[in-house]
């Protein structure tokens, strides 16, 4: 039997945004797969991960996520980008990592096309920051252990005078947190929050890179979790996460299937991998 | 040209954790769709809804939302049917509405899988969270608006005084909240994030079955949504979304596409539906 679908034909002048979900190809959502498959021009950066863009052909995409120079492409070049092409008659995919409207500034791209009369479509997607963690066996809520979860993030230094982001509530919230694009600004944050009044004992860990076939998972506590960082070596694209539910994991990981696929890297707060001098 | 994808094969003896996305058949992920066709048995409740549920073979499908006498089945039953049919050698498919992780006890049957020897795997899904707004045309984070995006489960009383949920630290964070099945309970915690200083102007919008056809919006301030539900009869399953983010609506709504499908009920504050007299 199949399961019936039959939307997700490209309309001409219409922009959709299209989450990728959090890199692995079978987490594409049936629409995204055939809008990816069937519009004109797909407008992407490199977040998506290579397994899902390896298989787009180059002369139907736009990479945005770099310029000459190595700097990014304005968000207010992509948007006018988006509406050029769409007036031309194309049907168009703007394609982000993740969900788009999870920091992918998909609400900022939605308003600019309604301001220029450009009919889209929204395709939401699997968001890292709950696909991330899951695979490593942490669910970012649990019956007994948070019944919230937040996601913030971290670009931006908790630090600062007028940080966006209310670290303080956050740590008194009690709930499950959730950091997307937070690995060099972990230490900042850590600290932010056991200021806040966050027990440093709050289990945490990192997920890089959650659905490829690289993942790598580093897991400790509020006040450990750098050194976990650093061992492991873990880098960005990874999220964070923070709470009770990150102990989790050492109670599943044996019988996790997620994490016995071939290829997929071994990495924990105690293993030191290969590259790195047994210090 | 084609993305390729070489999972989604069940194995016996091993249960897919798997979430159905918020009900639109073209929001399942492809391994969802490929394990749904394949598995030998799914378990399922109702919140995936009719357009994916009606797909699928009565043969394979055991509904364990319901009991003779209109109950629950209870959750340990659930647990105990999974090892059961594990062992047994099926390949088994645990389906849940939205993702298995996100208030959807995911991380239990995990657990419970684990303790019983039972490989599994995750299949993360698209959260209805996330979803239900986008396709209403409101995204749950902007970078002028929101930095932060909370979770919570609207089935707790949030004047119980021992609330898993700490509303008054949700009312100062200053994010954007989701509240998940929490159609019912409104009322008492639009109360209690004024009581703990939100704004009573601050934008909220209700959507209801989220990217299904029958979806239904209602929009006001944390100050009249209780009368907007009212009015529109906005019923569960429906996520409430609060923040300045929810008055995104008004500014794209015409020209989002997923507002536009065939059959789509059109539901405003201002509109007052056919079968509710006028008064």
């Amino acid at each position: 039997m199949e399961i019936e679908y039959h939307g997700g034909e490209p309309e001409p002048g219409t922009v959709y945004l299209v989450g990728s979900g959090p890199g692995d190809p079978g987490l594409l959502t049936v629409k995204a797969k055939r809008l990816l498959e069937r519009a004109d021009v797909v407008l992407h950066d490199k977040l998506p991960g290579p397994e899902i863009l390896g298989d787009l052909p180059d002369e139907r995409c736009i990479d945005v996520g770099k310029r000459a120079h190595g700097d990014r492409t304005p968000q207010s070049e992509i948007n006018e980008r988006l509406v050029e092409l769409a007036d031309e008659g194309k049907s168009v995919v703007r394609l982000k990592g993740g969900d788009s409207f999870v920091f992918g500034r998909g609400g900022e791209e939605a308003e600019y096309l309604a301001e220029h009369g450009v009919p889209f479509e929204v395709v939401p997607a699997v968001t890292s920051a709950v696909a991330a963690p899951a695979v490593a066996g942490i669910p970012v809520t649990h019956r007994d252990h948070a019944s919230s979860v937040s996601f913030v993030t971290g670009h931006e230094d908790p630090t600062k005078e007028d940080s966006a982001v209310d670290w303080d509530a956050l740590a008194t919230a009690g709930g499950t947190i959730v950091v997307l694009m937070g690995v060099t600004r972990l230490p900042q944050y850590v600290t932010a929050l056991q200021e806040g009044g966050m027990d440093p004992e709050t289990p945490a860990a990192l997920v890089e890179r959650g659905t490829w076939q690289e993942q790598r998972v580093a897991t400790g506590t509020l006040e450990t979790i750098v050194d976990a960082r650093d061992e492991v070596g873990i880098e960005p694209p990874a999220v964070t996460v923070i709470g009770d539910v990150a102990a989790s994991r050492e109670s599943v990981v044996e019988f996790l299937e997620n994490e016995r696929e071939p290829g997929r890297a071994e990495s924990e707060t105690d293993a030191v991998p290969a590259d790195v001098p047994d210090s």
